[in-house]
């Protein structure tokens, strides 16, 4: 069975030595609550719990073929009940939530970690507290203080479960399209009609309610995105006394067979003239969405980050333990029938993408946490502005770069078994199966860079990324010559010009920013790991314990093993959309 | 359910208007029994019989669970059985083998895009026939009259199978090490005591009888790879009239439980005394495994073909089925509730990676087969020996270079379906699942990439990839000018120069060969694909029609869009290993 130990060390480091976690929240009333200490506590808790109670549930419940339906019931894998309420007694849903609602107010800097041990050990489990999470933070912006009253709690003790009810089978990405009807009753209530795909935890038995957030159109609503609403539709009503009453006319339809996070149920949910309530103000609901989804793409960064972390461990220890060939320099395990494949340049190789990636995205999480954190908890106007910009034009590097590192990152993972990697049991191709979701949900990776070269760079001439930069070069500007400083500065001197020819491409040529987002998005992700590097080096380097030195190392194989992937970005970039866009559509179809 | 239409026209125009088949096969009195047009009826006929018979069994064989195991006896999937039939009548099996043993005697040109078909819509049932086919090989080239006689017929009629049994528990890539004993017998005969794992086929009901080729070490054989010998274990013994006798002591102990491929049966066979004939003379067993691997490891590149041909069809035409959002450029579709997601740069992006990476693939196949094909059937000495360098030099791009590109294709193809992608009855994660097996298995790609940078290149001084670069820039040089000419010479001076690097360093620096093996895979694997497109581009220059018109096009994207991989991949050598040596065996596993 596959291994995993969350990595608290390197998560102490990140928090401690190169964030000062400490002094940020101390310095911040709202979070003064919060201290290195009991940050630690929380992590090590978290560490136990992932390791001893739902790791080996992720394989049980892959082996089983995942949740299962039945008539219109889903039974959640053998153990998931259990453990559900065990992460509910000990208090993990609401770790991010209000103290208000019975939450434990716990900034989203270290919730990333406790999340990213879950992620690593079992992703199909995370998704049940997630978009309760989620759906409590969309409630907790936009609905009612009755509203607030009377869900909020019941999702932090884990009694009842949220949803986010989006997709149709014809409307995806694009949400302007969408069928959903919401017919007004007199009582001010909605019924609401139509069928809702892809929906994560839509329907299961781990909680005794199910409360879905549902976007739908009113009657005579504008076309497109901005005729849309949102409801609450339990599914059981609630009881005056909060209680839970009869049964709600929705649904799922079925469950759908998947690549991988086979333990998550993902439903087809119909309703049928439920009964909901409106969230916030008539065909608002798509903005009320867009709250918590800066939270929700991070959470995907962190799937990533967890996947990767444990393919990682796996590997290397797998590494270490099979003995095959010589090294190049001669035996080095002459009592042994042969030398451990880790003398091997090539494993090697594969192993240090991996825990490069791994270093350098926590330290990103860690970093978009902090950004986050300010946004939700600082009192100073202009730090809130600098933030939200910031946290803007990161969220698809958080989602997409994350998640693109990641799922590469765990292949090279489970190359380092050979045959072994191809086989169930070792867990390797699971990681891969469920990691794979990460680039696809959420808005694909692909519409997370055109989100990151339009909305968030050509629509505001580069600013958010000129304001990043400035960050980066202000940074290395207080480090001792190295090669990751040096990094970061030339780095930056490239993303800005590649920024510049795009804001200038864009005006001109309508299809240039698709042709080339996701070649741009690599390049600011480049940029972005670069940067944590630097943070990382200059936070190990006056330490000499090769825990620390190690990093500088790690940072100098980043720069000029990883890197190097700018240059053919830069090139792409350059190539422009011209040549993407002469083939005609029956091209691309046509018998060859 | 997935589709698949055999890319007959593409196949045609490489054949013969890339390489001239007809003037190819005519000018050899060995080959002179085929044309273009017996060629084009094979495909023809596998066309359909790969849509027709094994396409839909590919996606119910998975949803079975694959290949079943009870009490050592493996059950194929529904259907498996009957198709196998109707593929061993019509004489597939030994499309490629001599007339003399009941084979077709087709080349390597043709039969590698008839195997294309079938890696594209059943992988896991081509791994039926392969094994056989490769079987047939060793012991057409190193077995006995008497053996040949005995066992080739029975494969090529099908009603015969056969293994390849060299992966023990502890030995994969270092097959020095294996334990699998074989004691002599007074007849001549051995007794065969051992376990091998990973067995492709070792137990099925598709055939009356399994032919298993096994490595075993003899008494006193010298220890390593010199000490190997190869013997012959049928599942049955083989009567005296050539019938099916007795029960050998051979049997399968499970089979594996897969990623991917799973309709065949990947076997743990257990040899308790099993009576074997050893082919060839002692010790010299892996020299007889290497004639069939060149053959075997181009398959595998086959197999990355056919599952990103079969990937790309399904993206393209769910890209152009499905609408979402509206073109950059204008609504396109104004009768349309939205445009088809063709029209968006990012979709375009990623289908002409897809194909781009599809058409050099296929023709760089081809070109291997013509090299195979020259080793095989020419007279010319000076011919052979230089096709036999070519073979050498370019089998691991084949099998590594080419199932590299193809797994990035098929996650790309997957990325085209949004979350569809990710739900099996769409047939997309399966292919990938099936086809990530082809990087890892007959050698993984790391391991290709060290036979590359080694034996292939440092040792030789770089006389291989010297003498292909000479006639790449011969073939340039013949060309008008062009964008994809340009590239050509440009990459061969890049390569070229890389190369002489290599050689320098590896003179001084043990380790740097094996850390930078798979990025200089990945630059000659680039070179090779330009030099394919200026040979598509010179084919197809002056046909005034779209179908060739287009490859240019498709040429200059591969050119602008693809080839900048190679400025990174010269960077990463130029890094060298001094970093990735340099840490402890300790660190990585080092709890962090």
């Amino acid at each position: 069975m596959p291994i995993y130990n969350a990595p608290l060390k390197d998560m102490d480091f990140i928090l401690n030595d190169v964030f000062n976690a400490d002094e940020f929240w101390q310095s911040n009333e709202n979070l003064a609550h919060i201290d290195m200490a009991t940050a630690n506590a929380i992590l090590e808790e978290m560490a136990k719990f992932s390791k001893n109670v739902i790791l080996d549930l992720n394989r049980t419940a892959d082996e089983e073929g995942g949740a299962q339906f039945s008539n219109g019931v889903v039974t959640t894998p053998t153990g998931f009940k259990d453990a559900f309420k065990q992460f509910s007694e000990g208090g993990w849903v609401g770790l991010g939530a209000s103290e208000e609602w019975g939450g434990q107010n716990m900034p989203k800097m270290l919730t990333v970690l406790a999340d990213e041990m879950i992620w690593s050990t079992n992703p199909s489990f995370m998704l049940y507290p997630l978009l309760t999470v989620g759906a409590g933070m969309a409630i907790n912006d936009r609905a009612s203080q009755e509203q607030k009253e009377t869900y909020l709690p019941k999702f932090y003790t884990g009694e009842w479960s949220g949803t986010m009810c989006l997709t149709e089978p014809h409307s995806g990405t694009d949400l302007g399209i969408i069928k959903t009807k919401a017919e007004p009753n007199e009582d001010g209530s909605f019924n609401i009609t139509g069928t809702k795909i892809f929906i994560t935890s839509g329907e299961h038995d781990l909680c005794e309610n199910i409360i879905h957030l549902v976007l739908a159109k009113t009657p005579n609503a504008p076309a497109g995105s901005r005729g849309i609403s949102l409801f609450i539709v339990p599914k059981f009503h609630v009881n005056a006394d909060g209680s839970v009453g009869e049964r709600n006319a929705v649904s799922a339809g079925s469950i759908e067979h998947k690549m991988g996070i086979k333990g998550s149920a993902t439903c087809v949910m119909n309703f049928d003239g439920a009964k909901g309530y409106i969230v916030g103000k008539e065909n608002e609901g798509l903005a009320a969405m867009f709250v918590m989804m800066n939270y929700e793409r991070l959470s995907m960064g962190i799937q990533g980050i967890g996947a990767a972390e444990f393919a990682y461990q796996n590997a290397a220890q797998y590494a270490t333990d099979r003995l095959q060939g010589r090294s190049a320099t001669g035996v080095k395990s002459p009592e042994k029938p042969a030398d451990s494949i880790l003398v091997h340049g090539d494993v090697r190789r594969m192993l240090l993408n991996v825990r490069a990636n791994n270093e350098a995205s926590r330290a990103f999480a860690v970093y978009v946490g902090q950004q986050l954190d300010i946004t939700k908890y600082s009192t100073d106007e202009a730090a809130v502005k600098k933030a939200n910009d910031r946290v803007a034009l990161l969220t698809p590097i958080a989602k997409a770069y994350l998640t693109d590192t990641a799922l590469q990152a765990t292949l090279e993972a489970q190359m380092c078994f050979g045959g072994h990697g191809y086989i169930r049991e070792w867990g390797m191709e699971q990681c891969i199966r469920d990691l794979r979701i990460s680039q696809i949900y959420e808005g694909t990776n692909g519409v997370q860079a055109i989100d990151l070269i339009g909305r968030k760079t050509t629509k505001c001439n580069g600013a958010f990324i000129a304001e990043y930069i400035t960050e980066i070069r202000d940074f290395a500007a207080t480090m001792a010559d190295s090669k990751v400083k040096s990094a970061a500065l030339q780095v930056s001197d490239e993303v800005e010009a590649l920024t510049q020819f795009i804001v200038e491409q864009s005006k001109t040529t309508p299809d240039f920013s698709s042709s080339v987002a996701v070649d741009y998005l690599h390049a600011v992700g480049l940029l972005s790991f670069v940067y944590m590097f630097a943070r990382i080096s200059k936070a190990a380097a006056a330490k000499p314990e090769s825990f620390f030195q190690n990093k500088l190392v790690l940072a100098d194989f980043y720069v000029e093993k990883v890197l190097p992937d700018l240059a053919a970005r830069a090139q792409r970039i350059k190539a422009g959309s011209e040549l993407i866009m002469q083939l005609s559509e029956e091209y691309f179809t046509a018998q060859s």
